[in-house]
């Protein structure tokens, strides 16, 4: 049986115990590895989240059973990582990745139908900040199709792990044999118009300012 | 309670049910969540994986106790997630990611030393291809030192799903305002040489061949 689930026992130099670094890691991200319990059995799903304060914002098709199941209160959990980069050492033993990763661990709430407008508002501008002010507001029909939920991020009920080193200098290492890492990032590519769009439309401004934004 | 975890019942037509729709999804990708089950709960950790024909190969220390759990027999279900892209509709009610993402669920087997070698130089390549012909072999303390477990892939024991589609149209749609698809890739840096190693040291095939397969 493995130890609370709270507390991070390998690689201690690796845990991350302030509430920053876990918005840090969880608002670099905008898809995460929900996991559940059902029949005894784990159920995985990667989602979209949003973050607002302290809830981790969540959503789906009413209709979608794995929702239903958590919203009826089965416990659960998000994981998030983000794979910075390859740590080449001297060894296979010693090679490893850079990376930041979150879980957070809670019972979920279901959203009022006035919370999930909010909610499905913030979960849209957490994926491509500033969408929500260039399309009209949510429709009561779309508000009745989706199930807003959200997982309270409370003490204890988390942990983040990053890695973000050089590789371990072994034995093995020389001056002159190259050892490192290979950083790797996340860019956007030239954005594709949908079939019925003009190619002379102008990209909206929450476009603009996403392919502005890379480094 | 929700239904059979082998079928997809939401989006089938994002479904894809051929070996090798999950091989290109698995073989895309480095790092999975895992997913078991401690104490009644849902328990998820980030993991580097590897895939040698139908089995993927995971590892990990010896003293972990999530791998020490699996390794006895606790069910358990990698998730793997490629974001391809942001689905920027004219409503955020249809706005959507477009991505590939696979579940394989199943009990670990805990592999012997002599598999263990080949389990973990497969998984070294899979992160970073051609890189075990550069290093020395494992030593027999470092096998030692790892677990390594592989994860049976069955059929009616893995799902995918790929969104890869222009949003979809609305009633809010026009030609004059741009709606569509913002592509993200995954790209490698400058590599970052570690500490002792000398500005002249060569980079290997390996990081030269990663940089150089970029699109």
């Amino acid at each position: 049986m493995i130890g609370t689930m709270d507390k991070i026992r390998r690689h201690t130099e690796r845990a991350r115990t302030e509430q920053d670094d876990l918005f840090g890691v969880l608002d670099a991200c905008s898809v995460g590895t929900f996991s559940t319990v059902v029949d005894g059995l784990p159920w995985v799903v990667p989602m979209l989240y949003g973050r607002d304060g302290n809830h981790i914002l969540l959503h789906g098709s009413t209709g979608a059973g794995a929702l239903r199941h958590v919203a009826a209160g089965a416990p659960a959990a998000l994981c998030v990582c983000i794979l910075d980069g390859i740590v080449v050492a001297d060894t296979l033993f010693d090679s490893s990745a850079n990376y930041r990763s979150a879980v957070v661990r809670g019972n979920l709430t279901t959203l009022s139908a006035e919370e999930s407008a909010n909610a499905l508002t913030t979960l849209s501008d957490s994926i491509l900040p500033g969408r929500s002010g260039e399309v009209r507001e949510h429709q009561r029909k779309e508000l009745a199709a989706t199930r807003a939920l959200a997982l309270p991020i409370e003490p204890g009920q988390w942990t983040v792990k990053v890695r973000d080193a050089p590789p371990g200098q072994v034995e093995e290492s020389q001056a002159g044999t190259w050892a490192g890492v290979v950083p790797l990032r996340t860019v956007a590519g030239d954005p594709v118009r949908a079939p019925w769009v003009d190619a002379s439309a102008p990209l909206p401004g929450s476009v603009r300012k996403l392919l502005g934004s890379q480094g």
